[in-house]
């Protein structure tokens, strides 16, 4: 089931589960953005229907799933389990999306680096034999998100330029053992790392350590150079946290500049959207996957690449009563298979 | 790996994985119940040592890690990954109370159900190879837990009769390829199921049908009769849960009468310590699986138990809007080991 890794912290399987179908379904605003036309579906307000933006985000997860059920040509009751999460407080958006597509689940929670670990996760039960398909479904909502961490949107509270803006946007990816174009070929477990940050304003300063390290480890466990990436894609560092994580590598002594993109600054126009430092949450790694860098993947654009979603891991409590702001990220190995050929 | 079971939610281990060691950390309260000498540690008062109840949460699933690591004999360093929550919003209790570990850490919200979700993941990563040690633990508190879901304390607000106490209590458990005295013989995974009840006040009954779809389904699975399981055990269904759980079952033509336990019921004295329908939390599971459920199936006393946590999926938010509290219920397949004998 796996090779041997230099260290202890990353798997690398033998025999490859591939992606074989993912689907973005993502909002108004992320239409208006840079990737707008890549995505799946997308809304014309953000309650896609429903009349909360809890119920609105349940539904993105679901129709996530469903198209790439679709996609990957496969029923819902062909899913062994589903790996999913959200950042809301007890995972409702998951729970009450998933629902209705009765799969046996496993809920998850590591904030916005949620999506690497369901296709960890994901990839690590097909590898070893436990079923033929997984899901891996994450999500975020503007409308949720700003509830759940921040002000009432009414307030129109003043942003400072190191905040984020979450993205509102569900990915879905099913992981399977059948032959496809994108094999996960390994993954790199992500520890919580904590510098001690303690402002929830400026998470990309708080999640870049945490990337730095998973990243560093990653090269060091697979005994290779960042060069033999074609690109390196962390989850949602934005603006501010691209340029710690370049620097924190650097100071290891590695050199990603030329490779690194991130997805939070994929996914929206800086200046025309003034989105200050970035998309964030944990639909911003997950939408920007499926819509962006697999599509480059599955035509061989780029042939291996490292894919981080980063984490903050905090709530209103922790913030309230002092405690920092540690980060997680885990790393996925993404690969194009050169020998995959659709059928049909 | 797995031998192939009847139905597709549960894996048969072939080569088992062991419960190596386990710790419980409880509260005062749950001292002076009836498993109050069952406990590896109490505290004296809830706060155990720390300022606040949040951190006193992250301290106790610290110090039951540690305790277990302890009693597997091996050291952090040698776990390759740890699978955690608790009931908080974002999961703080376990990013706060895992960090020092250093340990990969994958975290999971699964409400009272996930120290099974933990546990199925944890002998899922061994069996497949992935590691010679992992590590599950869940904890919850009933200071914490009354702020994120319920009044402050000093409101002092009445309960109704249905409601049900959360424990202040963590278990960790490690779960290896080494033989040990108890084994993890197979996993049920559980899926969402809502009968539509919207009572957070009555989370028995909310979680009872997903018991009862959970216990249905691995005996079918398995191909077995309850009569084959000396006891069957589930997380804190309480007294009105678990009358509606018989009910059920008998529905289906199972009767798990003289078998059922709950670990709701088991950790209060209802009339002496006024807990109303019983204990719960995630921790309420966790900590009877350790100093009560495990020492019976090492002893030898109980050689085959199906342990199936409950979770009653819900937040304030979705509550507050109306939405109804579906559960999930995952179940575990503990054996007792005979040929093993510990070392030295």
């Amino acid at each position: 089931m796996i090779q041997k890794t230099k260290g202890a912290r990353s798997l690398a399987f033998t025999e490859a589960p591939c992606i074989l179908g993912s689907a973005s379904v993502a909002g108004k605003k992320e239409a208006e953005g840079p990737l707008g036309d890549c995505f799946d579906v997308t809304g014309e307000d953000d309650l896609f229907g429903e009349k909360t933006w809890e119920a609105a985000e349940s539904r993105i997860q679901k129709e996530a799933c469903i198209l790439a059920l679709g996609k990957a040509k496969i029923r819902a009751e062909q899913v062994r389990c589903l790996y999913g999460g959200d950042l809301l407080r007890q995972g409702i958006a998951t729970s009450m999306g998933a629902e209705e597509l009765q799969i046996p689940m496993f809920g998850l929670f590591g904030a916005c680096s949620t999506s690497g670990e369901a296709l960890a996760l994901a990839a690590m039960a097909v590898s070893a034999g436990y079923g033929e398909y997984m899901l891996a479904v994450t999500s975020s909502h503007f409308g949720t998100a700003e509830k759940e961490f921040r002000f009432p949107l009414s307030y129109a509270s003043q942003r400072p330029l190191s905040a984020q803006w979450t993205v509102t946007g569900a990915g879905a990816f099913v992981v399977g053992s059948r032959k496809g174009a994108v094999r996960i070929a390994g993954v790199t477990v992500g520890k919580i790392v904590d510098y001690g940050l303690k402002d929830s304003q400026n998470m990309g300063a708080c999640m870049a350590p945490a990337a730095a390290d998973t990243i560093a480890c990653h090269l060091e466990d697979f005994g290779r150079e960042a060069q033999e990436y074609d690109r390196i894609v962390t989850g949602d560092l934005g603006y501010v946290g691209q340029s710690i994580l370049l620097d924190l590598l650097r100071e290891r002594g590695i050199d990603i500049g030329g490779l690194h993109l991130d997805c939070g600054k994929l996914i929206f126009d800086q200046k025309a959207q003034d989105t200050h430092a970035g998309g964030s949450g944990c639909g911003c790694a997950a939408v920007t996957l499926s819509a962006f860098i697999l599509p480059k993947i599955i035509s061989g654009e780029w042939k291996r690449v490292l894919f981080v979603p980063t984490g903050a891991l905090m709530s209103t409590v922790s913030y309230n009563e002092g405690a920092s702001v540690p980060g997680i990220a885990h790393g996925i190995l993404l690969e194009h298979c050169p020998d995959w050929k659709e059928e049909g």
